[in-house]
């Protein structure tokens, strides 16, 4: 249960919930019932860690109890973010102004995630990824380490647009290690998009991406290879 | 005016309203004047219920007091979602985190507007419909019954972008009963997407799509026709 | 340091603000240290005022101090909007629900940020502007007087995709003089649209739109002129 707390104004804290001294606290901060705290947290105002889940009748999320919000050492969150019951935040990550993480999402440390970005349930991301201004990652997706996500982006991940059932098969995008997806482009579901791989802005990704290969157009189609000189490494 | 009330931490109530006893309340909750309020609501931390209508100057949607926001009975808002004065949600509907819902919307039952979306003025939404994350309705639209929309869709309705003065007519959307516009798409002004019509994702629709043909591309074109099976029917 | 406030409820006042008898406040509003606030302002419920900034590592913006948020004569600031220290609105802006508007931005009179539209780091933006709902201004770009962004549309920065280093050079847009940018278009890279262009709905845009030039489809192309009769002048 939330009770107003004296460590910062407007702060309201849940049962159990073990708030480090070193904490840096905005206003009106809300942290639910459980939720794992780092050290050296700064927690922007109006924020809420660890929100139960409120799933509609028509959900495709599993149910359950998720677990508890974890927030590693050193991790940032804006004002107005919300981070779902059962996210697991790894140390040093930014999860930027008015960004949305939902339940059992596993973040790698130092990764960034943008203001106003989405990730749906049952998202595992990676290392040093930087996912940009409301970039939106799907249900299911997996990011690996060092992904670059431009502003804007879209993944999907139901084939049939909500006509499958409760119990449909999602598909989310799986982007390799190092790839880059370009500002406001659209992948369609299941989509892997290949190691090093580039997707230029505005792309409509129909079919996956070849490692290392640069994709451009609706639909997106191979233009050349990324050069050496490119490459992460 | 708004008042703090020990109903719940940090909830501020306005005149006239008559919060039920069976309402369950997160934290820093912002109820305004007049707001009618159904049974077994669930609001989320930080949402604004009955948000006086504040127009710029310049804007096209209609003055004058829209009446009071009002939400049905089961009605779950999230946490960062605002509703504005004048917006009726029916029964069971779900506006999930951080939505966004205008003057003189109406939402009809079992409805869900997904995290982040958007529903501008003057805009009426059937039954069982399916707005997904940070989907965009724009003023003036229809959408029918067993509608899906996907994350990112946006609809347009100014044909003149800005240009045709405050008396201009704008033209919303009109999605059919149980079609589906698929993630990313873009509708021109004044669309009409016909009954179990298909809009594949990040397709741009310049012309009204026939009743149950699936369409694609930029600009999108007629593919082939939903076969029987995929009917909602 | 913030601070409860008994000027309004929830309200919670930084330093060295100067909070005018005339404002207009909605509930739980926070106001950081410093703010320079004009008359006649409309502060939304749960908005944001002079947030200190709060960057990443591997952020691009520039650090230091960017100095205090300012609001001019006349402003309104939406429900969960949020305003960073250093950025400067001048008088009769509004501000919609939920918008993001970054450190060192500027922002001339009588213009109008949408409902959830981002502005990041060092934009300039001119007098009587309209970003609609949720459009994207990335970070360096100019937007001149009387321009008119629809809603969706994405600017991008970032030839490299993250690849460059911190200390790569990115390339905003530039947003001439009375041109307009239709709906859930993308711009690529350090694009500039003439004035009195017109960027159509969905269009990807590759290379600089020349004056009064309608450019549609992706990528982008020439139709055809705007006719005298539609040009602002």
């Amino acid at each position: 249960m939330l009770r107003p707390s004296e460590r910062a104004p407007g702060l309201l804290v849940g049962d159990g919930v073990d708030l480090p001294e070193d904490a840096v606290l905005g206003g009106n901060v809300v942290i639910h019932d459980g939720s794992v705290l780092g050290a050296r947290l700064r927690l922007g105002d109006n924020c809420v860690i660890g929100k139960p889940t409120t799933l509609s009748a028509r959900s495709t999320a599993p149910g359950g109890d998720p677990g508890a919000a974890s927030l590693g050492d050193g991790v940032a969150v804006g004002a107005g973010a919300v981070v779902l019951a059962g996210a697991r935040i790894a140390d040093a990550c930014v999860l930027a102004d008015q960004a949305h993480v939902r339940e059992r999402v596993e973040i790698g440390p130092d990764t960034v995630v943008g203001r106003g970005a989405s990730i749906e349930n049952d998202v595992r991301i990676g290392t040093r990824v930087k996912l940009q201004t409301a970039a939106y990652i799907t249900a299911w997706s997996v990011v690996e380490d060092d992904v670059f996500v431009a502003p804007g982006v879209l993944l999907t991940n139901d084939p049939t647009a909500g006509r499958g059932g409760a119990g449909r098969e999602l598909r989310g995008a799986t982007l390799r290690r190092a790839c880059r997806v370009g500002g406001g482009a659209v992948l369609l579901p299941g989509i892997e998009v290949g190691e090093e791989a580039f997707v230029g802005a505005g792309a409509v990704v129909t079919k996956d991406v070849p490692p290392r290969a640069l994709v451009m157009g609706v639909p997106a189609r191979v233009v050349r290879e990324i050069g050496e000189e490119e490459l992460l490494g």
